[in-house]
């Protein structure tokens, strides 16, 4: 391949460490049977194969009992098990304006489909949550509170503590959408009350594409959203009601699943804080580099102020797409631009006529590659570096 | 590994061809950015996996139009789409005793929930379909029919071009779940008035697990499993009316889609019926070694009749469970006992009680390894070979 910087890591992380490939490839040569659906060695295998990624999860996320963490296709799905799983006729939830389009689609279906009430509670400019709105919305007593941990436009951070503590007060289940926070944001699910929290595997886990996860607190029952084969309670015409056997119908991601826990260990070994540091510095360096750039608007946080790795702007000059294709096919730079599928984001900071660029790093990013995009950008908008 | 002989096709097949494996660590290397979520070189490279892995499933299936056919995680997630997105309440369906549970779990849950009517069609002790029931059920005009392609039980076949050119003459919609036949039995969606075809992508299609899909016909709207992002109509608060955005949300498993497109490229190179016949070949060995074994009955069509690569069968001198626990340990030879998630096929040949034994070969399967194990049984059962 050309020379190229891979600046969508919101998006999905890439490349991946090597140890992923090698997990991935292992597993389908000596591992990649029918994990829990015969008992020879080499099910026994994928059994294992699983139980190890179950077991890493479950110490990343502070989660007493592996079996709580459920294994699935992408985010999107383990939001859609926890929303419709979980939602009745009737029942009043709470959102927020910078959730995706993962979180949105499935209650607005459920509000067509089945009469759930939907309040999405604003943001500021920056992305910042307006507490006092959600404290008046939690008193009409929702069943469901539902955050993202960190914007994938903005790249602002919830205080996901907080809300779980008012959540936990006002009685109602807390999930939290950690799309863009697993893997470089604390997570403790006992500390912060969440109850469902939906994870990638792809994006900060540094795991392959085709896993993701949710944890469901032991206090909660939800109806599955595939019923099907177990290995397990055959007989039964019900799905069993044993974790994770009950979330998780037909055959799991072996070889995917194998991949994603050697992407946690990474992530272990870094540890989450260094990464997050890592990234916020070079966010900061990003936004410090393109912040004079004439008729241009950073989205998010102040700099300084904490944030994912996630640099968006606007331009009053030039369309978004027209600057992320100009990097990529100019620079051989990758960014993404356009909505993210987060519309009331963009509704929030007033740019969904425009769109807007986002530059997302990573663990690999370099600091040599933050200054080529900002270059590039710079060059784009006329404004020679 | 120590010498081991892999008789479990049928739950997925092993090992995958090594353009398998070389598939998807190029796709983790050049191609594995979000794919339609960007407009940057990689996330094309992206796009350009999903679109060749829908257009050689097209033609292996004769889909007309490559974008009716959905990607999921698994066939239960392909099975739970097309069920649950078509069925509405007091909805007549018509299935099989010999459906697997992502058939049975589904319908059955349906029928808890929302009050659907369910006839299952007996079967012989072949696992032959008693097509007089059937159309006597037809009579009743249920919105659905739904059959296996083949019993992962018995091996029987089903005689799916009849069961459409029926379901068509009584107006109702065809399912047909492809779990054991996609890859060995050729299937023509228009020809045999298939209007949903599940399929596994990591069984007789040779690809990774973690792959799957549906195929929906053009002239059929399903309510989609999943909402949430597709990056396509973000703005949009329902899922978007174009296929297959409609079906796909969330990030799609490309690096496993890059390897299923492998797989189906090597089916395609042998030719299903190739493979059909060497694993028919090997399974009436199988049943010619081990026909004769005393207190031993064999499941399934007779010998000499068509079947899948499925030997099945039962002692009443042994439990199945010990009869597979010994092969795997004492000679390495990796089988299934128990249920095989088909409880009322169990019921249709009498073997709810004792499960059995499941011998499975595939494209890899040889007659060495098919004479082990039928030696390997017969020393079990104590006949010395």
């Amino acid at each position: 391949m050309e020379p190229f910087i891979y600046l969508d890591h919101a998006a999905t992380s890439w490349p991946k460490p090597p140890e992923v490939l090698q997990a991935m490839q292992k597993a389908m040569e000596e591992a990649a049977a029918n994990p829990g659906r015969g008992s020879h060695q080499m099910a026994v295998k994928a059994s294992r194969v699983l139980f190890e990624g179950r077991k890493i999860l479950s110490q990343l996320f502070q989660v007493r009992n592996q079996n709580d963490i459920i294994f699935t296709y992408n985010t999107t799905e383990a939001l859609n098990l926890a929303i419709k799983g979980l939602l009745k006729s009737g029942d009043r939830v709470v959102a927020t304006m910078v959730e995706h389009n993962s979180v949105r689609r499935p209650l607005e279906y459920l509000k067509r489909v089945m009469g759930i009430h939907v309040e999405y509670i604003p943001v500021n400019g920056q992305g910042q949550l307006d507490m006092a709105k959600l404290k008046a919305a939690l008193e009409s007593r929702p069943k469901l509170v539902i955050s993202t941990h960190s914007s994938n436009l903005l790249g602002s951070i919830l205080p996901v503590a907080e809300i779980g503590e008012l959540a936990r007060r006002f009685g109602a289940v807390y999930l939290v959408d950690a799309a863009q926070s697993a893997g470089c944001l604390d997570i403790d699910v006992s500390a912060m009350n969440i109850d469902l929290l939906a994870f990638p595997g792809h994006k900060g886990l540094l795991g392959p594409q085709g896993t993701g996860g949710l944890y469901i607190s032991p206090s909660i029952d939800l109806e599955p959203l595939l019923h099907g084969g177990t290995g397990s309670q055959s007989e039964e015409k019900e799905q069993p009601a044993v974790r994770p056997d009950r979330y998780e119908a037909g055959t799991p991601n072996t070889a995917g699943i194998a991949g994603l826990r050697a992407g946690v260990a990474e992530v272990m070994r870094q540890t989450p804080q260094q990464i997050y540091r890592h990234e916020w510095e070079l966010a900061q360096r990003i936004i410090e580099g393109i912040r004079g750039i004439r008729h241009l608007r950073i989205l998010g946080p102040e700099a300084g102020q904490p944030r994912t790795g996630i640099v968006s702007f606007v331009s009053s000059e030039k369309d978004s797409s027209e600057i992320a294709f100009r990097l990529d096919r100019e620079y051989g730079i990758a960014v993404r631009a356009g909505m993210h599928c987060t519309p009331l984001a963009h509704e929030a900071v007033e740019t969904l006529q425009t769109g807007a660029v986002r530059i997302s790093v990573g663990v690999t990013t370099t600091r040599r590659e933050a200054h080529a995009v900002i270059d590039a950008v710079k060059d784009i908008c006329g404004q020679r570096p």
